[in-house]
């Protein structure tokens, strides 16, 4: 009945459904963490003897570096990195390894080295956020001036510079930061001591297991210690809109990357070429970083439905919860890297950039608003005279700054010599100088604003 | 070609697609908001002159009125809330009303709209949750000794107090209103004057209007102000977790109030009957809060896809931004009110919970913990003790405390006669008096602490 | 206690989250045409006597008539389309209303009228492709031999076809189609008579309800006809799809629209236009639909959620069944035909694409070619060569079949001078005939095939 | 700049970010079985040298010699299965090993092995259904006559039999293997020589490799077939449902194995136990089987999002197809043949079944339709004199049958003795003999009809 892996029957079923010890031994530095800061405790409340703490502590370091040196074996009948921590505890100290587990239960054991994992994934993912937004900040600051073309649905629509598109990602990396530190405000209390759910009897401090993990203060409610998810969720979801944001640079460089666009020569250790055109370069790198996103988001829809309705307090759907946040933990911290590395090895192609920025007609603002500004006339119908001098350049064939006054003056007879001066792109951007606009002026206050932020050397 | 609905051929279809007015409309108040505030700007700062941005002030508010009385008309050729208002203004005041959308945009003014519409939205849940924390805190007070069986993997685990239970929710909901706390802070940026993309060369006062719509300050980058939806992701964010938890308190009461657990009356005003069947009540309103988790995760996954891989700057995409958002909003709303109102009304048949809790031996593991405190055994062995002392009493069919000293004794000599004041079901609850505990002391601590953070009155 | 608009308390909540009616009066048709083949069944059956049947149809048939006329007026206190629709029949046509309700319940009535709906979306979805099909085939037909760069990586990798493009997605339709007729034949079975759950003793012909509904049979398991939602589902994840590959033709379009590509001309219908740009063409109705993709996906991720973990039989959460397909079917319709009028209306530049496609190198995979089968060269090596010439022509500037064969030979001396004639793009494309490559032969073959298949006259 | 693992810089990013190896490797039976066709073909079309394809097919066995008793290398340099392959190739055959790549590309060539092994999971999956429908079948010809409660929300509603109860789940498992068919049928056309995006040129027999690999013809057009990730969509999308139907199942047998219901003793085999609570039996296997509905619902969600939007040919994101139907194939079949077992080995208590059906007035819709049947009373009518006789019933603490006739005819003078034969559960689910319905007779037409489409002996 039991066809193919399975033919040893459902025994051999459970084994494989059940055991966890293939993802959580990625928490094994966790964990032994967490159990010598509880057996301190229980040495210093006096529940465990001085003694017998010592040597479990001593036994607990010594499993912790057969783990380092040769890693954690991987025994199914164990199920779990706790139960095979515990198991080679006892082999080294024997039977006083039982006493670990007073007053404490696999499921506050699991809630808190799955807590330390993200928290350490979060400080990790700050760090390379900071890189990324170095990276951004020192391109921006090199190409304050430098004039591309600002896209609205992908059409070109007004001169902007490529420091203030750099600038743009920097903003977003800050929220991004800014989400992540929020999230570890919020998860940084210790569920250690909630027990199987209910809490102990034993005369613990949990206080000082907090403490001595990092912990701002104990969980609060036991039957909510075990069953909460939220930390893991929290990460998640800040990983995905981190992702969202590094998936729109990416579609940013593969795009400026193509031949029609030529913005950009992107750097050949993320690019691969092809043996047949040498000259190609494809530009793998962002296009796993926008695939990722995906995959990122996908792990975030899976914590989510499997937390879906559970009832209080721990059930054993909640073991899914950690191959996800592996996931995107991996894919994220390598699509922050591969990102930084595209920011910084980047050629921009700033002349191609420039003359793009040029077509389209993309100063026709910058005439309206002349319009407004010098002739007082209403914004909705500068629009018009505006619409009407591009009409005649396009028919022209000529750029809108190619127009004779003569012509303009056809147009709308308010129009005089001045307005020359407003239809170049430098001109443009120079003029959008308001807080947060393009203008080059704007992008530097920027930049040292950030760098400041960022403790970047001057 | 065009069957049915678009027989008039692709300009029906644009028509249809493009119209977002039958959606928008809903932030015709912060539409309002946002226009006074920047004509005030205007006419600060010289940019309109003060008698015309009094003229179109006036007109704003009558337009307002006509809104409020009227409601907000849907002509699919003006498109957006943003056209129909200024057509509108256009028609009250004349030409004047064209000055109106001098130095903004239509990209930064529905960024604006839409952020102060989610930030009310953040607000309102955060007013719910305070709400639903109160009728936890009250029923925990009631019920802070009542005992029922504490489940895992729904099975009976160990004996939990009710309040305890109910303050586990208290706990995630205060997660939740921290969420959408960090939330509002982080959106509180405002993005008028950003213009369609690369900011303005009219001499505006961005702080200006940020300070009157209540924003702390202006964002910093135009391209990102207008291609900025983190704001929107965040509160989808926050509602998925937040209708997670109130999907598992649903789960429980549906449960719970299933006829084999017996363990609750439901509210009459959030059930329904039977005609046929009058003693039976279906749990329709934690059925569907239950299944509104799910549209609500839907929701913040399509605003998710909807992002990614989006070029800079405003992409029409965005449109589809406000959708997922309105009906994430309402069905959340709906949701903590009606978990509010179960909370509230909801009569607990405490005599059948405590009877639960006593079977199935429940006090097991104070037996174990009675052997590792009084009788010094290592805790894995006192638990392999105890198991035989269930199994024994499973054979007999009898508790764990109708087992005799002798029968124990039987089992270990270590077990004396003061073992059985640690087996009732209120002992065991009362011994679990470590912080975050079950105990009643702990729950009534715990009340307290909540009472006093929400400001209710003794 | 109760703030805002449920200042009732829990029964305006409950009135509000339970009613149904505001999204399924949209069944009303499917509704009064179930109603009428049941009420035919119970008059045939003896079950109703043959006057009160005939009463009970007529009285149907008014209801219908004012809704067709008025539309369905909405109730909340009459919470759903059912309720709605029996009370206004007992007021039409009296006590004798209450009959129609022998032997059913709600809810095999609520899925047998979704199902009903969900059928006709089917069936208009496969309509609206056939149509996109038609479209696709007839501007393949035009341009079957018409070049432009096939992209890989969005890098221009070989020489293609317009028409083997638009075919390409003629190829993603038949699948979108094919998976819609699954699904259809899939849900063809009628839950009419599963009465709440446990089938009737009423002596019912299921199979007479089944056929004049234009089901192919009835259900065989009553708990499972009340309980089943896969219908919905695999229209969404249908839709899904769908909609992917369309988001797919709408990111090409908004691509090819961009100045630097300038592939396109939008059609005006579909674009939105810049007053102040009027050589602008936004790709407004592309960009929807590629965001739609994000809403439709929401919408299937919503009711796999809101079905996961449910019980037998009914459950309330089910209600939330109906808003995501509603929301699906619109936005996909809606999608189909805006992409069905882009495929008409655009004018592709041709000879811009022609361009493109001679830049980069695109033939150098048929110089390797050659050289694999004039000179017998292995395929490996034969990169190789092909990369070095590349290299050469890409520092003299020059097209490959612009070096002299003298260089060529200085490169590889088995090349000769036949190789010429290999290095056009006409000739690239032309060569490619294997079955379902990009040669004019090979698209016209298959357009052949899908004009067949579609019964397109000649 | 580059801190942790990356401190190579750019290029140990790239290394590891472009790998496949690592998952893909999962391929390499299929990527054997595709280059044999691929070069048995090119030997027939005189495109390689007979003496050479048999070179190289041997080559080919050698490699999958070494694959089987050694593993795959995983040696990231050579990125992928494909390049790990042809390279070993090389070493074992020298250059020769260069002409299997002739004719077709990584892009074609990937596509092909990874359909292959989508197209056996497809067969997996279907074996494994077969499986659990027989467990279902068997149980329910066991349990055709048993009685239980049937629930709607969760509350009793009706008597059911536990056969039709597990009949419920052979439909849907019915439906499911339906859908994987279609998934079958639909995507079994062969991409192998569709090339890098265009077709080749060489003059290759694509019906012939089709053949061999057991595809039902070559794909119609070289852009599609190398940019479709369909197939894996329908995988994902009936892997989704599937797994759905599976979470319903998984809760029905957590409830039901909680003490309050005490429906079920599940087996041993697929519980764990407690050392300290020998009688606790923890669902795990249940409750993974639901967490993994969440992991596989994720799986979909993240190929979709990852493909949305992109436009053709071939884009490295589609690199990030293979992970999620791994995870999701070895999640699925886990929890296929986890269900199975449940059902095979649960014991189910159905004394305690039928007791529950007895409670809360579930035969009070017998007592309705009686009344229509054998009285005459309007349906609606009738539910009201019935929700008075169960009123009574409960002031009185009594079952319905427990009244007396008297008592009936207080409340409506039209019922007689023969009412009493109607009540009980027996009566009440024999009663329901319609075509589907719960009565043993219908159930039993019902598994017998299985066991012959099952192909199950007698």
């Amino acid at each position: 009945m039991w066809g193919g892996r399975f033919a040893e029957g459902p025994s051999a079923i459970m084994r494989e459904i059940n055991a966890s010890i293939p993802f959580d031994k990625a928490l094994w530095r966790q964990d032994i963490a967490a159990s010598k800061a509880h057996v301190a405790m229980l040495g210093a409340q006096g529940i465990v003897s001085a003694p017998d703490a010592a040597i479990i502590s001593d036994g607990l370091d010594r499993v912790a570096a057969e783990y380092e040196a040769d890693g954690v074996p991987e025994d199914w009948d164990l199920e779990d990195i706790h139960m095979t921590t515990e198991s080679r505890l006892a082999e080294l100290i024997g039977p006083v390894a039982g006493r670990l587990h007073t007053a404490r239960s696999r499921n506050d054991q699991v809630a808190t080295d799955f807590k330390l994992w993200v928290r350490e994934a979060l400080d990790q993912v700050d760090a390379g956020l900071d890189l990324l937004q170095r990276a951004l900040v020192t391109r921006a600051s090199e190409h304050a001036a430098s004039i591309m073309p600002g896209f609205t649905h992908l059409q070109t629509a007004q001169p902007v510079t490529l420091g203030h598109h750099m600038m743009a990602y920097y903003e977003m990396a800050r929220r991004d930061r800014s989400r992540f530190a929020d999230a570890r405000v919020r998860m940084n209390e210790s569920p250690l001591g909630a027990a199987a759910l209910a809490g102990t009897g034993f005369p613990i401090d949990r206080n000082a297991t907090a403490t001595a993990l990092g912990f701002d203060r104990p969980s609060n409610n036991s039957l909510d210690a075990v069953s909460d998810r939220d930390f893991a969720l929290d990460y998640l979801m800040a990983a995905a809109q981190c992702s969202l944001h590094l998936s729109r640079l990416a579609e940013e460089f593969i795009i400026w990357a193509s031949q029609p666009f030529g913005f950009v020569r992107l750097p050949d250790t993320l690019s691969t070429g092809s043996s047949i055109m040498p000259q190609k370069k494809n530009p793998d790198a962002a296009e796993l970083v926008r695939g990722h996103a995906g995959r990122i988001i996908g792990c975030a829809t899976s914590l989510m439905v499997t937390m879906k309705g559970l009832p209080l307090a721990y059930s054993k759907d909640m073991q899914d919860d950690k191959p996800p946040v592996f996931e995107a933990a991996s894919l994220l911290a390598l699509s922050i890297a591969a990102m930084t590395g595209m920011v910084t090895g980047t050629t921009f192609r700033t002349e191609r950039m420039r003359q793009a920025a040029e077509l389209g007609y993309a100063t026709a603002t910058d005439l309206a608003d002349w319009l407004v500004t010098q002739a007082d006339i209403p914004f909705r119908q500068a629009h018009h005279i505006t619409g009407a001098a591009v009409k005649l350049a396009e028919s022209k064939g000529a750029a809108l700054d190619e127009l004779s006054l003569e012509e303009l003056q056809t147009i709308d007879s308010r129009i005089d010599g001045r307005v020359f001066a407003a239809l170049s792109v430098e001109a443009s951007v120079a003029a959008r100088s308001s807080h947060g606009g393009t203008a080059p002026e704007q992008v530097r206050l920027r930049v040292a604003e950030a760098r400041t932020a960022l403790g970047m050397e001057d």
